[in-house]
């Protein structure tokens, strides 16, 4: 059995990764893009080759009719994420990957063993094949216990899904200077660093199921109670109703239109912003990297204006921790509903604004159970960070869950949010990443 | 307790039924259509109240740039198809309606308790509530075994589903003249009759967990494989693995777009139709009912040409009967593929040309298990026939599925099937029939 790592301790290994993976990401205007235009009906931004992805326009109408506008990434394929566990001494492992993405703060982060486009996988252009795919992809596939199509971000993404996918092997696996095995409860201890582990890969660990988890080692009260989650809850079929409940008061009326329809949205030589200064903008950078396949190359990326926040408040009922649940429409998603966390404020939202959430901003700090800033998607996202919280209210808060507003909110607890995570179309993007987060407060 | 039924037997009520909801439907050019009208920029057919659906355009493009056109109806938001039960000396009995719908080829079907738009069950418009809804949305809500959201047909339908669900109840229910309590194995029987059970209805029963399956009494061989294949298959994981092969593999991009703009379809007084006379036809109707809410109306109704056929060719591998499932494409489907008959084919298609089906057209009359002419949504389509069928083939009947047609097929139980079917975005329209028709020849 070859050696699941060398005596070289984590930190240090990631810290010569980053030295031999140096990168620059430079701004630069729209008409420097190589390859990546507007096209001249619709003014789409289009790759020449058809492939990568698109920024188009979206068109949301209201139930009164009323209309909103904004671009959109659109990438009509299915991507491909996966994690190969082996299990040396007894403790699973994940090959992790050191991988540089433009649009990320810090250059690298901690990524799952293989990211793959479709063009990747097929090989329809002849590219390179991803190392380690062929445990993912084709004849030579391991067991796979983890396998589901999950959303992406819907306020920024069009109907995109990726395959979330983890592969247990036995065999030996040769380890590529840029992988190395971590051992599954290190990483979920990694998940409290900020922007070290990516989306792609916290995604994938929020669909772990419970017989990977690590074993229960917190005995504090809060670690009983949460303990406590991952038994209690039989069946989700009430909350699946609950979330239907939700779909059917809505009316879902969201198209791709032309970017150039996109009203109160303004292109310039190097952004297209909305006018009123919100959300996000459209930017244009080149990559110059001295590791990556094709050394150097321009792209569009996706700025968001500040930093946006996504929390669940946990409170304790007799001696299990229920998690208030959202479900959220986001007009970018397949099936329009999701379930999400409790709040999730994108980028310079007025947090006072977002239900349940002014009160806790200021939360004492021992109720405060996870509070770490993390990274979404740096292919597609520039400097695009979440702070993912954790915090438990007193046990006697106790919403109005039968007000208008208070109807798309739901105690659950965290075994019927694992009982959904096994299908798509269920829990969110966020509220996948702060499920890998609960499993590393166990 | 009520009585279950008068002693009427289900034909006679059927027949006194068909007399007293006498209606007319006739073909009108779409200028004389009331409401509705093609919008000034686009041409989408649509009403002025906003309400209701309409028809627009729906372009494809395939992987290598190629597009097709369509027309396709839009509905942005979720119907309601409930069928209330209840047990009656240990058996239980669905209640069921006899309605009209304007495309119905014999203007009564047999449909479920309840269907539901969106305005009948938030009545937003303040329209009359349906008979029986209370005891499927709000407050009064019964304990619903089936409730999940549905796909509808994704040829026809722009990323429609709809809510099926079963509600159980106990207490006394009155019985309007237009319902009546049909025991869940004579309902099943009733598949047998062409054109009587409404799609409506076999997609909920298509639903139905085993628990409230009525027990087997068939004890041929082919009885006693169908059996077995209730019992068989632990885990549908592996095939959800292989729907997500499929999926992966292309390149869904598809898009609404203005109806004007479909190429090679051309719009007439009378109706919209491919140049090419494939397909289907958009046409108009004027409705006149003695029974309904609204005594008269028009609408748009979309008009195959010919008939369908649906079939799942079976074989028994040792005691277990096996289904050849498809994973199938349809364009107007939100997660594009879903798990399909063997062989689907639409109106008027060379049945030659399909796979594996050219083979069994001219089938053993004791090799067809199933076979019944069963209808479409008349209240969107007309006319819309699909001979549904259960093909059994010879034990050492055994497609290559490796080939790269055949990667597109796999051999399942019933019991996968079942599994999958409690959650949306798996089994199509059709598969959901079948299964149905399956359950009605144990």
């Amino acid at each position: 059995m070859t050696e699941a790592s060398t005596n070289t301790p984590f930190h240090a290994w990631w810290e010569e990764r980053g030295s031999a993976n140096r990168s620059e990401v430079t701004r630069i205007p729209f008409s420097a893009l190589d390859g990546w235009g507007f096209e001249r009906q619709g003014g789409n931004l289009t790759h020449a080759s058809g492939k990568f992805f698109a920024v188009e326009g979206l068109r949301i109408e209201s139930d009164d009719g009323r209309q909103a506008h904004q671009p959109i990434i659109h990438q009509p394929e299915i991507g491909l994420l996966g994690i190969l566990v082996k299990t040396f001494d007894g403790v699973p492992h994940c090959l992790m990957q050191a991988k540089m993405e433009p649009g990320n703060l810090n250059t690298l982060q901690l990524s799952p063993t293989v990211q793959a486009t479709r063009s990747n996988y097929l090989r329809v252009h002849g590219g390179s094949r991803p190392r380690y795919l062929e445990h993912f992809w084709g004849t030579g596939r391991g067991r796979a216990p983890v396998d589901v199509l999950q959303s992406e971000q819907g306020a920024w993404f069009w109907h995109k899904h990726n395959r979330n996918m983890i592969v247990q092997v036995d065999g030996d696996i040769p380890v590529h200077e840029d992988h190395r095995w971590v051992p599954l409860p290190e990483l979920l201890g990694l998940l409290h660093m900020d922007n070290l582990v990516n989306m792609d890969a916290r995604t994938i660990l929020g669909c772990l199921p419970a017989a990977m988890l690590p074993a229960r080692t917190r005995t504090d009260a809060f670690g009983e109670a949460l303990g406590q989650s991952y038994e209690t809850g039989d069946g989700a079929q009430e909350a699946l109703g609950w979330l239907l409940d939700v779909k059917g008061r809505g009316r879902w009326n969201t198209r791709l239109i032309p970017l150039d329809e996109t009203h109160g949205w303004t292109r310039q030589d190097e952004e297209i912003a909305a006018d009123d200064g919100s959300g996000f903008r459209v930017i244009a950078v080149r990559v110059r990297s001295l590791h990556r396949e094709v050394p150097e190359w321009t792209q569009p990326l996706l700025a968001p204006r500040g930093d946006g926040r996504a929390v669940f408040l946990v409170r304790r009922a007799g001696d299990t921790l229920h998690l208030l649940v959202q479900a959220r429409y986001e007009p970018g998603l397949l099936d329009h509903v999701e379930l999400a966390p409790t709040a999730r404020t994108p980028a310079i939202a007025a947090d006072e604004e977002v239900p349940f959430l002014k009160d806790v901003l200021s939360a004492d700090a021992d109720r405060i159970h996870f509070d770490t800033v993390l990274s979404e998607e740096g292919g597609r996202f520039h400097h695009a960070l979440t702070r993912y919280q954790v915090i438990e209210m007193p046990s006697d808060f106790s919403p109005d869950l039968r007000s208008e507003v208070g109807m798309n909110y739901r105690w659950m607890t965290v075994r019927q949010l694992m009982e959904l995570v096994r299908h798509g179309h269920y829990l969110n993007i966020e509220a996948r990443s702060l499920l890998a987060c609960l499993h590393s407060l166990r």
